[in-house]
């Protein structure tokens, strides 16, 4: 499985306008903290791994938790990276766990994410605390002789909200808050 | 909050008996599997300290998974330890982010855990693969000047299932598995 993501800043109100206009499916919107940790044994900085609680909370129903793991890069080409994840019943007690494990957050990502699908893709208008606004556009193919035109699909739903695929930014929300 | 513990080896199904006929209540009967970690960074065997998931398969019922972490001893007389808690949606990838930090599993713990209260305490009776069979009897109390009661009042639950207190084994059933 591989994973095609652009991602582009954008005026999300704009944004949402064309989306309505296209048709395309609300999956509704949620607000997501990431709390990042430094490891007490290496520098996920050096390994380019990460290790995240994220708690998120939808506009009506129940908050949810999870723990990711983010290996490094297997394959620069299609950035396709390791991502482990399950369901934690606690947030704060699994971060008392880390933290007594020598585990320390090192940084908080807070976003507004407002979740739609069109054409097979899934879009994504982010707002992020003192990050900025973004659009994610995401689709995942089987082999990688499909990541070139699935990436060109990417490129033609963003000009169709009007938005140009050349403003792609790479750095994470993580980076982009950390800064260089 | 403090807790009393007392465990002693003990033929399961004459204690069962006993427990009947002074009618205790029947809390339910799981099989638990519980997975010990090894940390890289630092023994936990010198820092006194524990990391498991424990899976726990209740005669009817989903599967439950935990993560627990056990401090160090906080106050040698009294055995109490931090413990922190939560639960877990898969285990396997909670194990699998784990063992991507460098967390090793080091042993499992297989047992069998019938569960009674009585006269406010919980009575526990396991069988241990690998072990054996032991019964715990075991309460929680406010203050440490109510230790020494709830102590008594725990060695006469085990007289009463003709148990005797003397024969009580302060090791873990990870201590016992592992041997000396």
């Amino acid at each position: 499985m591989y994973e095609v993501e652009v991602k582009v800043p954008a005026d999300l109100e704009a944004v949402r306008a064309r989306l309505d206009d296209r048709g395309a499916t609300s999956r509704g919107a949620v607000v997501q903290k990431d709390t990042y940790y430094d490891a007490p044994h290496r520098s996920f900085a050096d390994t380019d791994e990460a290790l995240r609680i994220r708690s998120e909370r939808p506009k009506t129903g129940d908050d949810k938790t999870r723990i990711t793991y983010k290996g490094p890069l297997i394959d620069d080409e299609s950035k396709t990276r390791e991502e482990i994840e399950t369901d934690v019943g606690d947030g704060e007690k699994l971060d008392a766990i880390l933290r007594n494990l020598g585990f320390e957050p090192a940084a908080t990502v807070r976003k507004e994410r407002d979740r739609y699908a069109l054409e097979g893709y899934a879009i994504t208008l982010d707002s992020v605390d003192d990050v900025g606004e973004y659009v994610e556009v995401e689709t995942e193919v089987e082999s990688e002789n499909e990541l070139e035109s699935a990436r060109e699909g990417a490129y033609a739903i963003l000009e169709g909200v009007g938005l140009d695929p050349d403003d792609q930014v790479r750095t994470s929300y993580l980076g982009l808050l950390l800064g260089p």
